[in-house]
Parts: structure tokens; C-alpha cells; sequence
């Protein structure tokens, strides 16, 4: 069994108007000097089998057709 | 300036239904083989100032008050 962590982020220039919010609110919270904060999601998931080569390629496949919307995406694959 | 990245993942037990219907989702693709499927949300962001310790510190108290709920998430905090 392999375990993978999947991490998508906003590419540059897309804009991210729920990390903006989160800064404004850290900054109401007094947290000063904080900046540029994007929100992302990370996947946490396992495969069955040992290939680490076949998992890459599989999480590949996975992360251009449903978990990230490779328009406005990026995505790394790191596997356990 | 220090760049951070901060993984916020659920606990163990607590039950991820975003996960569970990701999970279905790739089987229904014609993934086989991939379990245990769980979400998070990472956040990057920039921090004024060159004292790592101090953005440590920072970043642990943006987590307990705004950015993680833990009662039911874990969160990790990487600086670049």
C-alpha cells in the first residue's frame, strides 16, 4: 500500500477572494505583517499495490480528471 | 519576508464526506484500488520579517484562533 498526499493550489494571477478574507481577518486579529495568503486543498489518499512508478502515473491521471481543475491549478503529487 | 505553508487535515474518527465521496467519484472512474481518501486545506503565506522563531509562533497562534478548527483538525506548519 502507497500513501500519497495530493496538493492543489491557485496558479499565479488567479485570483483567491477566501484568502484575501482570511488575511483581512488575521490581520483584525491583530496578527500584523502577514501577506499573499492562498488557499489550497490537499488530498490524502492510499493506493493498494507497491509501484510507485504506476502510482505516480494513476495520481496523475487523477489530479487532470477530478481533483483539480487544471485551468486554474496546479497540483504536486508526493508520495509517502 | 518568510514564506510558510500550513496543512490543516482532519483528526482520526472524524468522518470526511468530501473524502468519502471523492473516493467513489475516482472508483467510478475506473481508479480501483484507492482508499481512505481524505481532504484538508493548506494555506501559504507570507510573513514580514526574518525571525523564524517568532513566525513559528505566529502561525501556531493563527491556527488555534482562525485557521484550524481543532476540535476536529490536526494542522502542520512548514516555513520555506
Amino acid at each position: 500500500m502507497i500513501k500519497a498526499r495530493v496538493t492543489i493550489t491557485l496558479k499565479n494571477g488567479v485570483l483567491d477572494p477566501q484568502g484575501k478574507a482570511i488575511e483581512g481577518a488575521l490581520g483584525a486579529l491583530g496578527f500584523e505583517g502577514v501577506g499573499h495568503v492562498r488557499q489550497g486543498k490537499v488530498f490524502d489518499l492510499e493506493l493498494d499495490g507497491e509501484d510507485r512508478a504506476r502510482a505516480e502515473a494513476d495520481l496523475k491521471a487523477m489530479c487532470e480528471k477530478l481533483l483539480a481543475n487544471t485551468v486554474i491549478e496546479n497540483y504536486t503529487i508526493a508520495l509517502d
